[in-house]
């Protein structure tokens, strides 16, 4: 499986979010966030930045 | 392996970008993409959406 693991960038930290998430999407003002479990999360964010090899999906508010 | 497909989304279609890819990060005024093979490339355009179950990375100008 290709899922990832979302972080949330603030300043220097990075913040785990949540983990094997398949797909994300636009959605309003922010993101919608679906594991491979099905589970879901909006967050008002965008995507910042990807590293697929290390399973990692970067936000920032 | 973990690398995904990019797609630039334009209107109705969806065309393919590069494979393969490992890193998405932010540059300038748009995106670098990097390969699993180390190629490089950079589009002004953001990420619009990710489905990493399917390998497919959205990318919008």
């Amino acid at each position: 499986m290709c899922e990832a693991n979302v972080y949330m960038i603030k300043g220097e930290e990075e913040e785990m979010i949540m983990e094997a998430v398949d797909t994300v999407e636009p959605e309003d003002d922010g993101l919608k966030l679906t594991s491979i479990f099905g589970e879901q999360k909006f967050l008002n964010a965008r995507i910042h930045s990807l590293a697929l090899v290390d399973h990692k999906i970067f936000l920032k508010e």
